[in-house]
């Protein structure tokens, strides 16, 4: 199939036959077959999809690399700036980069819940394209399961992430020290606030857009200048303050951080104010923190700032070698307060 | 944490502080913390999980590999000869060993309905924890959600697979060819009566046993014993018929088999006529169909045989010369029959 065609938009299983998934779509028998090939290859190419096989063989080459999952259950399916088909590329193959790899290979698991709109499914489909082309990363093998109404919710995707490791540094809470800077990649909280105002029907002066987006590219051009980069870590479920903490109790560092640093746009943070969130905790899908050595912060920070982008990023804290295994925020008038994670759960189904 | 630590049967996680999961326990705080570490570190050993980061980094080394997904949403959740926990190890182990690659790698993703019995997801850790220690593959990396309750059934597992391919076989349906010897592992149509019986609530003078296993290592002993194996394919959805007919397509090749040649359970059979079934088209998890060279059929089935096994290897058919790309099956009396694939649904949430 050439690429003329996969860009079409409109969807080649017909419509008027299958408005909706049906059970049997997930039955392993003709309709399956149908709905793959008329849905999943005609979106993500029959060139990568080792269609009509169990699994596909790949040769990534010799040397480290790293291997991920997550599922995507988000609601609602499609929210400003993006969809659970962006998601579900992106979060992986944003999961491949903290492990400091570049992704190459994702698997794509689809639970469809019966009386799915079929053409839903190809927005979704066309969405995980553009997104795996954005990446870099080819989707190669998948699997296809449909629940009865009422098990499920529209569609649940699982990705599971390969990338290659190309370095020798070892990435990890492990190798923090202290010393290291505490870089953030960009204004925090859009996703959460989005999906929420989008489940909720709430409307703001300016629409909040999620901030959904790959960041492999920004991290593999830190390694590729060849900043030591210790630790990497993206913002979703808990917000920058839950993993701030979870770094700090895995390499038994303190940490400290401004809030002045902190960049919250004046609608997101409005938003918050009137859930009663605190943007420290609130997924983000695009921002992640890299703990990169003293000397190399400057540099650092010049390479991650993308021309044109509507975020900049910011030099956020440290880590230092005073005692107390903590994670330290100074506010604006210079008071001190210890973050924790997140006891429970601030906003269900954001991922 | 020792192998006797783990061995233990009770949940490490406080069941009367948690009788259920909440939402919060996929909320990315501290709940989910606990759950992961009281349930899944405590089933799947902390030397395996890269806990508290992204991914995994893993070194299979040079070469090829085998890259697969499924997703499990068989309802009911526990059945005779199994659970979704031991399905979901020995599916995509299996779906691994189909492309003649060493299972290595598991990924795991679970999507939790709230309210699910904790005491539930305990049983089925531990079943994941023993299937992977008979296939010799390890849990490496893996993710929860939990959706609001009747958005799900009670849980679904995604596992992904990474194998190794140490060989120089191209095992597929591109490789088949006239002459090729179709043989059968063992009996058909278990699980899906099995977890019919199950479902429904019916009851057979034999209580009839998912054949639930892992297949690897057979196939690894028949390519390390030097068979020329052409095609592997488990059968799973669709039944043996199903996967007859996607290998006949994909490859072109006219199949005969042999309907007396196929073994099915004189209770299996029985529950297939009570049910209106035909068991060709019923699911398997534990068997598959290997194409191998004609010289080398007696042998491979000499190798499949497994001592003490409840199930015996079987020559069913061969690929012929003949005209007409189809799947042909003589019947008992000797009239010969095309088979197709199912058309849409025969069992759903098999799997």
């Amino acid at each position: 199939m050439s690429s003329d065609d996969r860009s079409g938009l409109s969807c080649p299983l017909p419509i008027s036959d299958y408005p909706h998934i049906l059970l049997a779509h997930g039955g392993g028998g003709r309709l399956m077959h149908n709905l793959i090939e008329k849905i999943f290859i005609a979106a993500f190419g029959e060139e990568n999809l080792e269609s009509g096989h169990d699994g596909a063989v790949i040769n990534p080459g010799s040397g480290r690399l790293a291997f991920t999952t997550d599922s995507y259950v988000v609601n609602p399916l499609f929210f400003p700036g993006g969809d659970i088909g962006t998601l579900a590329v992106y979060g992986t193959v944003n999961d491949l980069a903290m492990c400091g790899a570049r992704p190459k290979y994702l698997s794509v698991g689809f639970i469809l819940e019966e009386g799915l709109p079929t053409e839903s499914l190809w927005r979704i489909a066309l969405s995980m394209r553009d997104a795996a082309d954005e990446a870099g990363v080819k989707i190669v093998t998948g699997d296809t399961k449909v629940v009865e109404k009422g098990k499920g919710h529209g569609v649940y995707i699982n990705t599971a992430g390969i990338g290659v490791i190309d370095h020798d540094l070892n990435i990890g809470p492990e190798s923090v020290i202290p010393g290291d800077v505490i870089i953030l990649s960009g204004d925090i909280g859009r996703h959460g606030i989005a999906i929420m105002a989008e489940r909720e029907g709430l409307s703001f002066e300016t629409e909040i857009k999620s901030d959904c987006a790959q960041v492999a590219n920004s991290v593999m051009k830190l390694i590729d200048g060849g900043i030591e980069v210790h630790c990497l870590r993206d913002l979703t479920r808990g917000g920058l303050a839950t993993t701030m903490v979870e770094i700090s109790r895995s390499s038994e560092a303190r940490i400290e951080i401004k809030e002045s640093l902190i960049q919250v746009r004046e609608e997101v943070r409005g938003a918050c104010e009137i859930l009663g969130f605190d943007p420290l905790y609130v997924a983000n899908e695009g921002r992640f923190a890299a703990f990169v050595r003293e000397k190399d912060a400057e540099k650092a920070l010049e390479i991650m700032r993308v021309k044109a982008a509507d975020h900049e990023p910011c030099i956020i804290g440290k880590v230092t070698a005073a005692a107390g295994k903590m994670v330290i925020l100074k506010s604006m008038i210079g008071s001190e307060r210890i973050l924790d994670m997140l006891s429970g759960e601030q906003l269900p189904r954001i991922c």
